[in-house]
């Protein structure tokens, strides 16, 4: 079953957005087995959206479409649906009463013109309600193939898609059984893994693809196979996982679907190890935290953090001697481990992170070259701390030194 | 003059990859005055990938391919472009020699085959020489026509586009300035903003385009316009934008090209005037530091922070009394003000920002309905602070928490 989906939107065309809801829908659609061909992003403009609807319906059943469904002007969406299936646009009642009741709970301003034109859907679409939102989804069909539209606003999107549009689609095509299972590999470069699974990967049979994901200091590896016999399915790829797991056990650190990062992995041995963690930061600002933090849950393992940019405030809160940071620099082993210490004891934690370094892009409170970084893990009786040079683009060099942190406190949470 | 975008790879197709590279390629290109009719997103199959091809060369002028150039055999993008050109790859001397270099510079290890043949390129291509990774650039042209094909990793891929690919674009073709202005406006909603510029908004010229880009708490206003002549361009919008101001005065906080957002605004302004900052988080847990620290220039202002996320640690590492917390709740304006204060004091800075609140999903430290939010900002001599009901979807609330903050902060340093 063969899925498109087309954005709206001159904001994505000039390049002001990042479009993120596709990614979602493509995830979302995948896991009921629909696959999808094609992610088409086109302008607010009504010929080069029929054309769009066109080409995807010559090419796949099933049509998402998102984007442009704001109240104001620009939308041009909601028209062109209703022009290419031959159909005037007309006042829905119930999306009427949830504009109003959305509009009194949060709005509490007055019922504008436009808010209320919201309500103007297709007369042949099903309409798809939005509790979250004001701009109703949609669900038309042209004889065997279905076009959904819904709002762009991606937590109204999501909320949809999942709750309505999942549920419709799955009652009216059937859909095989995709499963994708992916591998976290932390510390080789793609190329290496690539070499030490190449016996392997030139043996995997027709039905199983694999794909290399690589991002900054991790390569992630897909397994993927579709059929109709869910649990034939499962047993190909995990005869394979069995059979590749040995050749890259040290850099191995989980799945993709039990943890979908290596910070959610160590979130879920700490809280159910029942161990507490506390992070001072100076050249990843507040980043390394946030990678736990912004996960549900967090405030069961997760005590606190500081950040200590200034040189003066790693002295001031978290009491590192000044004579040490005089006589090895701010950057340096001596000083990160005293960081490590202090903000574990602070904090009454069982592990301790800290980083500093020079994120650059010019240098700061030490001599050390931009791009140098020290982390160190300080657990209940000991502590390790290791350099790292990570190039010279800033937000690079925050990003690896946030996963070369979560590498290290890994390995130091296995040991214990 | 028209461009199309084409990103090849199944990791886009399953949605386990966010697109970032065509926002990037399309913001470059739009600023030199080619407009993007299209971003197509197709899956590592040889046919699709001709056909997108194809379809893409009937329609503009100028392809740009990203994706599917890695060192491993998921990569079919290079084979596929040699076929539509009627090509052979050929190994290219001097990417062999660069691929050598940065192996011996960085990795350290032998150099692999798979990693050797990414030096083969169609013969009929113009290398654009990759310094920052080992899979090059490459340029070929079909009578007026312009394909370009750069690797997937992003921080490649953007140095090739601003260095080589855009002044030879630059050079071929000839392109109409383009302007996009941007005025950023913070808590007003969309369709408020739209019902008050309404009349202004109707009476725009045709050659002025509005878009509005709506997010969490802000709207964004964008006016467009193209022409050959920079001057003529640039008064048309200047002239909108005199005239759309005043309507939304109390909202605007300025310009997106001053300011990519609100956190580099206020980062300006506080370098500017030498005044410095520091944060005290607990549901925002270190995403408002993030907001400054991932900038390049946060430690000429930003003094440091600490994210209390334990109730415990907001007494032992801020100070604040347990009494206070006891009698008002850890959510509570008492607590949130205290902590602004001691993290302004702590740091030495001129302002303190704190927040406390509960971002669900479950209850946590306190009593408080999930999405209660409180914020302070603790000033020399001053302290404000308010209180948010920010939803019940966990990102959502730390988000806007997070721009609510900012706001606030804007607020009490456009005041001293």
């Amino acid at each position: 079953m063969l899925a498109e989906i087309i954005t709206i939107g001159d904001e994505l065309l000039i390049g002001q957005v990042i479009d993120t809801n596709s990614a979602f829908i493509a995830q979302t659609l995948n896991n009921i087995g629909a696959s999808i061909y094609q992610i088409t992003s086109v302008q607010d403009d009504r010929a080069h959206i029929l054309q769009a609807f066109k080409d995807a319906e010559s090419r796949v059943d099933i049509i998402i479409i998102t984007g442009g469904l704001g109240p104001t002007k620009d939308d041009i969406t909601k028209k062109t649906i209703a022009e290419y299936f031959n159909d005037t646009l007309v006042r829905d009642v119930a999306v009427t009463k949830n504009i109003e009741e959305i509009w009194k709970k949060y709005v509490r301003q007055t019922l504008l013109q436009i808010n209320k034109d919201q309500a103007l859907v297709p007369s042949k679409a099903t309409v798809l309600m939005n509790e979250l939102g004001t701009a109703p989804g949609m669900w038309l069909e042209k004889e065997e193939k279905t076009f959904v539209s819904l709002p762009g606003v991606p937590f109204e999107m999501k909320k949809l898609l999942v709750s309505k549009v999942i549920p419709k689609l799955k009652e009216k095509y059937q859909f095989p059984f995709i499963l994708h299972k992916t591998l976290l590999t932390y510390g080789l470069g793609e190329s290496t893994v690539a070499k030490r699974i190449e016996a392997w990967e030139d043996a995997l049979p027709e039905n199983i693809r694999l794909a290399y994901l690589p991002r900054l200091g991790s390569v992630r590896l897909r397994l993927s196979s579709k059929g109709f016999n869910p649990e034939e399915v499962q047993k190909n790829i995990n005869d394979q996982i069995q059979k590749v797991l040995p050749l890259i056990e040290d850099a191995f650190v989980g799945f993709e679907d039990e943890a979908k990062s290596l910070e959610m992995l160590i979130a879920n041995r700490l809280t159910q190890s029942g161990k507490t963690l506390a992070i001072a930061e100076s050249c990843t600002g507040g980043d390394l935290a946030e990678q736990f933090t912004s996960n549900a849950g967090a405030s069961a393992y997760f005590n606190g953090g500081v950040v200590t940019y200034a040189t003066a405030s790693k002295t001031k809160v978290l009491g590192v001697p000044k004579e040490l940071i005089e006589k090895h620099s701010v950057v340096s082993a001596e000083v990160v481990e005293a960081m490590a210490k202090s903000v574990r004891d602070l904090f009454n934690s069982d592990y301790g992170v800290a980083t500093t370094g020079n994120a650059g892009p010019s240098k700061g409170d030490s001599d050390a070259d931009v791009g140098t970084v020290f982390i160190a893990i300080a657990s209940k009786d000991s502590i390790v701390s290791q350099s790292f040079m990570l190039g010279s683009a800033r937000k690079r060099v925050i990003k690896k030194a946030v996963n070369k942190a979560l590498e290290m406190l890994e390995k130091e949470i296995l040991k214990n």
